[in-house]
């Protein structure tokens, strides 16, 4: 019998809602607080920074939330996304596990980032507003933005984190393509950024310090708005498109995963991917294990503390409850910058401490391994990011080869790694650090945390 | 009614058969010439140098030829490649015309050219093979033949021309990824390239002495074996599996098109898209405008001379009837490095000659314009090369709309352009010059042609 290398759906196949997690969660996400007061906070009170139908969605306890038929059409450039048997990978592995990978990078972004960058314009757009500002780490969710703001007529501005900058010019020049100004942060165009300078002249950057100047800029001026890549409960949602595709193509495959696998920055392409099948967990009383893969040098997830914290460096966003290593805290100069995050959104933190998620660390030299092994059986190469789902996936396929259990398992390859090339070549050159945060040095950057008082 | 933005075909819609157009040619084309003897050769003259596969491909009469199970299965990893309305763009033009595009980016090499490296590397390793050389302009065959070499477990050399070399050293590292060699050429380890580097130091490069480069190489060991990516007639014939997609797709779309347009290096992602059009022409009346674009700086179809000519700077290959610029002329440094070839294939040169083709000429920035205005309409930042491709397109659009006409073209875009986004850069920095060749400065390359007594 032929091989099915990839499984597709039509346009019309393409699922016309989001699926809102909240809606079947046991436990309730805690609610935003005031930094000060420490009171829950309102909706009302993120609509100075956010476009309202973003923050509408941001407290939904829908279960679906349609998609708008304007963005259905954007969304048909490059959705729905192929799901691929990674029959070539299998067989390099010697692994009796059939691999299935969904891919995101087949898009003008080049990632998942695409998927809710085209709502987020579009929302913003039809409520007037003129300009967004945002932040960017490794790059994909600037360029996600760039293409979506042009073509709802908006104007960008992107604040890009200084390492990535440097590391990753081709990024800044995609954006200027699309017609974006991009600046590297911290920048002297903020008070946030110039405090961070202050600081330390030489500071790499973070995304929380990015974000910083990004809300900065957005909260002077009424037709201007700020957007968010990741962390954040709308973009969780707009994400679930994947998974929601990967459940019908599952059934195209005649099959069914035991594991799904995505890498963790702030949560949004794990949470896309995974979100459908939790409801299947929790609803229809499957049994699939939800696993998620981040740095050992940013261990939020596995080595962080569940609390409130801020999302950004500069305190500006309300407390979120969330696992942090505090909202000050600067990762290494991991080439997987978009993961290079303090902190893990609400609903991935309130799920993995209800057990109903699971999360590993790697390091970023066998990730890199992963992601070549990948390359040359698969033929894509996979962004730095992705390589992190990528050598989960692979780990737990030789775990299963181990017990002697052929487990079916899907992973999210988030992007293409076409602009990371110069992190390849480090890897060849054994030229890259990997450094595992220890327990101390976890407790050393919790206890630095300052709040308001 | 919702607007269908891309047209898809299944993998067991994929056809299973290439298009050989010289079938259908009125007039055959003419034979490949000993360069001493100037007697017509037999195909055994090539089987040193290529796969016998191949040279039986290279001059078969048969109208279709059988993708082996393998290639197909290869195949699948990215074929059949979508075919979209492009809505955008025809908003931002403001035309009557419904433009579509067959999309050959979205592949691991980023561009057509993975579609003859495939078959190209597995019929190698079927006839024993352990080696391969090749030559490599922009880099997209590099790439191309790097992964299917890979896969078939061969050994890849590529020389790659200096200038692009130096200009996309992502797609050095790319190769490099994929586990291949690459050697900016000319170099010092062949004699065609020492010749080069003595004539000029600072030479930099062109296809035509890559070319005979690796061909040195190849014919020095009995289990290497050269492979081209454009120009031949079996490269035209494994890129017809675009056009023969394109044309189920148009069904699908329940439309046909005036015009189909390509871009033009040595000829192939044309001759994919275009010659099973040319077919439906020459055996079902059809009338359909075939046109190519070609840079202003290396005119070979619009100005240069029909004859019999090398492939190779050096003076290594057959005798072969083509256009040409004569093949030691050294086209200028323009950014569309994979049309920088001095001469055309032996098939749609012949087909020009005959008139059942046309080729135009556009300048690089006139280009870029049209490649940044399909970028921020359609989404997809294109390949330099195929920027020609799209600039043709507008024009013929323009040229509609002038006379009240509605026309359906369809335009071949044969790759992604996010390894050249340096080139952007200096569109955007009003950093590229212009040329148009002269047909005086024609003639003085073609004066300069030397042929061996």
């Amino acid at each position: 019998m032929e091989k099915i290398r990839k499984f597709l759906l039509t346009d019309k196949e393409m699922p016309r809602q989001w699926y809102n997690v909240v809606a079947d969660m046991p436990n309730k996400p805690l609610p935003p607080l005031n930094p000060v007061t420490r009171e829950p906070i309102g909706p009302e009170a993120l609509c100075n920074v956010f476009s309202e139908e973003l923050v509408k969605q941001e407290v939904s306890q829908e279960r679906y939330v349609d998609i708008p038929d304007e963005v259905i059409d954007l969304y048909k450039i490059y959705r729905p996304s192929p799901m691929f048997r990674a029959y070539n990978l299998e067989k390099v592995l010697g692994t009796k596990c059939k691999l299935y990978y969904k891919y995101e990078g087949g898009n003008y972004s080049g990632s998942h980032k695409a998927n809710t960058a085209i709502p987020q314009a579009y929302y913003n757009k039809k409520e007037g507003m003129k300009r967004i500002t945002t932040e960017t780490g490794a790059g994909q969710w600037g360029s996600a933005m760039s293409f979506a703001c042009q073509y709802f007529g908006l104007e960008l501005v992107v604040y890009m984190v200084k390492v990535s900058f440097e590391q990753k010019p081709f990024r800044k020049l995609m954006m200027n393509t699309y017609g974006s100004t991009v600046i590297p942060s911290p920048s002297n165009t903020t008070e946030a950024g110039r405090a961070a300078l202050k600081k330390d002249p030489d500071c790499p950057g973070s995304l929380g310090i990015a974000i910083s100047e990004a809300i900065e800029t957005a909260v002077k001026d009424p037709y201007t708005k700020y957007t968010l890549g990741s962390v954040l409960n709308h973009v969780a949602l707009h994400q679930t498109i994947i998974g929601q595709e990967a459940l019908l193509q599952m059934a195209k495959a005649d099959d069914y995963p035991d594991i799904v696998i995505g890498c963790f920055g702030g949560g949004s392409n794990f949470s896309g991917i995974s979100f459908p099948f939790l409801r299947e967990n929790l609803v229809n009383g499957k049994k699939t294990r939800l696993l998620t893969i981040e740095p050992s040098s940013c261990p939020k997830l596995t080595k962080g503390k569940f609390m409130y914290d801020f999302g950004d460096s500069a305190g500006l966003t309300p407390l979120l409850p969330m696992y942090t290593l505090g909202h000050d805290f600067i990762p290494e100069k991991i080439h997987a910058g978009g993961l290079r995050y303090h902190g893990a959104g609400t609903l991935p933190s309130q799920l993995l401490k209800d057990g109903l998620i699971e999360a590993k660390t790697k390091l970023q030299r066998n990730c890199f391994e992963a992601g070549v092994a990948f390359a040359r059986s698969e033929s894509i190469i996979p962004a730095p990011e992705s390589s992190y789902a990528i050598a989960g996936a692979i780990d737990e396929a030789k775990i299963a080869d181990e017990e002697g259990i052929s487990k079916t398992i899907l992973f999210n390859v988030s992007g293409h790694g076409l602009l990371d090339l110069i992190s390849y070549e480090k890897y060849f050159e054994n030229n890259l650090v990997d450094h595992a945060m220890t327990n101390e040095e976890v407790d050393a950057a919790l206890s630095k945390i300052v709040f308001p008082a």
